[in-house]
Order: C-alpha cells, then sequence, then structure tokens
C-alpha cells in the first residue's frame, strides 16, 4: 500500500467544488432522466448507457426501481402522495450524484409531468436532461417484458400507467428517443450523440 | 467534440458492476461515517479529507447538513422519528454512492448507537467505517464554531446533544480520532493512514 502521497496538506485550504470534481473526472456531472411507460425500455437503455459511458471513462451511475425502492424509497406505497415523494426523493438523489460530477441515469415512469418538472426546478439550469423513451402503449404491451400489462389487464395491478392511470408526456424534453421504431442500438446512439453534442461527456 | 467512441456496442451486452468501477477508479467505494459531538470538527475534517483524496484522484464527495437537510431530507424535523429516518435515509444514500464507486464522507452528529448499526447493517462488510471524532463536550462547548452550546445553556435549543440529549459512542468504531488532543492536520492524517492501510485509496 502506497503511503500518503498528500503530506503537505495544508488545513482548511480549500474546498472542493464541483467545477473541481468535473475538471479531474474529465466531464460534467448531469441527470438523465428517463421517463416513459412501462415495457418502453428505459431501463434497458440506461443499462447499456450506463455501460457506453463507462468504457468511455465517463463516472456514471443508474437509479433504478431496484436501488431505490427497496433501499431509500422502502417506506413508500403507491398511493398519490408516496408516488410524488418517490419521485421528489430520487430527484434529490439525482441531485446529489450530478453535484458529485457524475453522469446518473434515472429509470423510472414518473407519468406525472409537475414531479419531473420539480426535479428540474430543484436543479441547476442544463443539469436535468429529461429523455423521453416514447414507444406506443400498443408496443409495450405486446412486448410486456415484466407481464404487467397482462396483470393490469386482469385487474391485478390498479392505476396501471397507460392502462388504468395516465401518462404525461413531456411538453419539452431535452431529448426524444422513440423505441417503438428505432432499434435500442440506435435509440443508445441518439442518447450518447445528443449527450455529446451538448458537452456532457467531455472531449 | 469528439465523436462516440463506442460504435460497435453489443446490446445487452453487459452490465457495468460496482467492481468494474472501482477497477476504473482505481480504489474502492465505501463510506466514512463520521459521527461525533457539535463541534467535535467533524464538517471541517470531512471537507479537509475529501480535499486530500481528490488530490489524489479518489472519487469522494461530502454529505452533511447542508447538502442533505435541505434537499432529500427537508420533511423531517427533529422528532425522535424524524431524527431516525433523517439517518436512516443518509445510510441509503451513502449505500448509493458507495455502490457506485465513490468515497463518500458523512458528517452528522448521529449520536444513536441504533441508527448508526442499522446504516452498518444494510451495507456490505467493509463498507461501512465508523469514524469516531472523539472530542470532550466541555472542549466542543468552549469552541462553540456555531453558537449552538450557548444556546443550548439558554435553553433555546431542546434536546441538544451532549447538553441536554445522550450522546452514545461507538463502541467498536473502525477508527476513532482525538480531536481534542490532536491537531486537526494530525487526525486528518490519521483517517488518510487508516484508509490507506486497509486497501481502500488503491495503491
Amino acid at each position: 500500500m502506497s503511503k500518503p502521497k498528500a503530506q503537505n496538506i495544508v488545513w482548511h485550504e480549500g474546498i472542493v467544488t464541483r467545477s473541481d470534481r468535473e475538471t479531474i473526472a474529465g466531464h460534467k456531472g448531469c441527470t438523465i432522466w428517463m421517463t416513459g411507460l412501462s415495457g418502453s425500455g428505459k431501463s434497458t437503455l440506461a443499462v447499456a448507457l450506463e455501460k457506453a459511458l463507462i468504457d468511455r471513462g465517463v463516472r456514471t451511475f443508474v437509479l433504478d426501481g431496484d436501488n431505490v425502492r427497496h433501499g431509500l424509497n422502502k417506506d413508500l406505497g403507491f398511493s398519490p402522495e408516496d408516488r410524488n415523494e418517490n419521485i421528489r426523493r430520487i430527484g434529490e438523489v439525482a441531485k446529489l450524484f450530478t453535484e458529485a460530477g457524475v453522469v446518473n441515469i434515472t429509470a423510472f415512469i414518473s407519468p406525472y409531468r409537475i414531479d419531473r418538472d420539480r426535479v428540474r426546478e430543484i436543479m441547476d439550469d442544463g443539469d436535468f436532461i429529461e429523455a423521453f423513451v416514447d414507444c406506443p402503449v400498443e408496443i409495450c404491451e405486446q412486448r410486456d417484458p415484466k407481464g404487467l400489462y397482462k396483470k393490469a389487464r386482469a385487474g391485478e395491478i390498479p392505476e396501471f400507467t397507460g392502462i388504468s392511470a395516465p401518462y404525461e408526456e413531456p411538453e419539452k424534453p431535452e431529448i426524444t428517443v422513440k423505441t417503438g421504431e428505432s432499434s435500442e442500438e440506435e435509440a443508445l446512439q441518439e442518447l450518447i450523440s445528443y449527450l455529446d453534442g451538448k458537452g456532457y461527456l467531455g472531449s
């Protein structure tokens, strides 16, 4: 194990800023907020984007149901209030990751415009990238990767987004990928091109 | 702006693991959980440790009252239940940062053993480093950097840790720094030596 390299630390000398972190990382911190119906491909796309970014040396992390619903938000159910609070907390965590200089990707249906807009509001300009994963509900239902649409049609899941509860499409998302038309790889490349074009990923 | 480097991404090919992230970062993810009285030096030490680690290229981030109490936990007050929930959520966020391969440092009084132990329990072995910032209450009160002890003595702050509410010392902290005896720089070097010795910071 190496010895501490910084032998001459001067106490109180400096506070690490977000800009310092971004300079060291070679890219910006930001939140790519994927929103779309169940089965639209959010999680698949998030995981693939994470892989592509890591391969380029970009610090990235995915927040999704697996690591949030069973941890931070395990006390929340599916009432309207709890759904709001679920998205609020995810937004706050995404903000922390953004400040930490991480490109973090969230993959939640997040069906309500007001909830997504509230997250946008707590972030600095440019930090929140709303990525609409746009896929017709018919195609999502046909795919039904988790069998949830079938259950919803059978009345086993009340208030299922797209079937018995609304999905409010983003009005001005930073990027839309049409996963009913594009291949998954095309959608991924569109996301990467957007991030590259806007300078999020550094040079 | 460079063009995407990963032109041949094969969809679904790989999932990024924590181990991948740690390999790329060159160090482990972990949570350094600073606990101690108000005025013991937790925040000062956290900020200095962050600076020292960033200077060594270690990905690090501080969670403290400034970025948590006004954001994620702004819905919480100071009732016993809310204090528990405050620490629970911070623990869950620290776990996410740890999984993301970040050395994250938390700086909260966190006076109750049970709350700290619950955080330890949700983490994998070795991920939770309890750092007891041990300073006699008399010295903390003498320093009183925020004037809180004065207010507590005047009865303006009920249930103030160390004065009118208990602080439960860690029984088996991973490391103790005695900030009433050591200089701040000595305490910092002790923390860095511990992390180095245990291999958290890579080679």
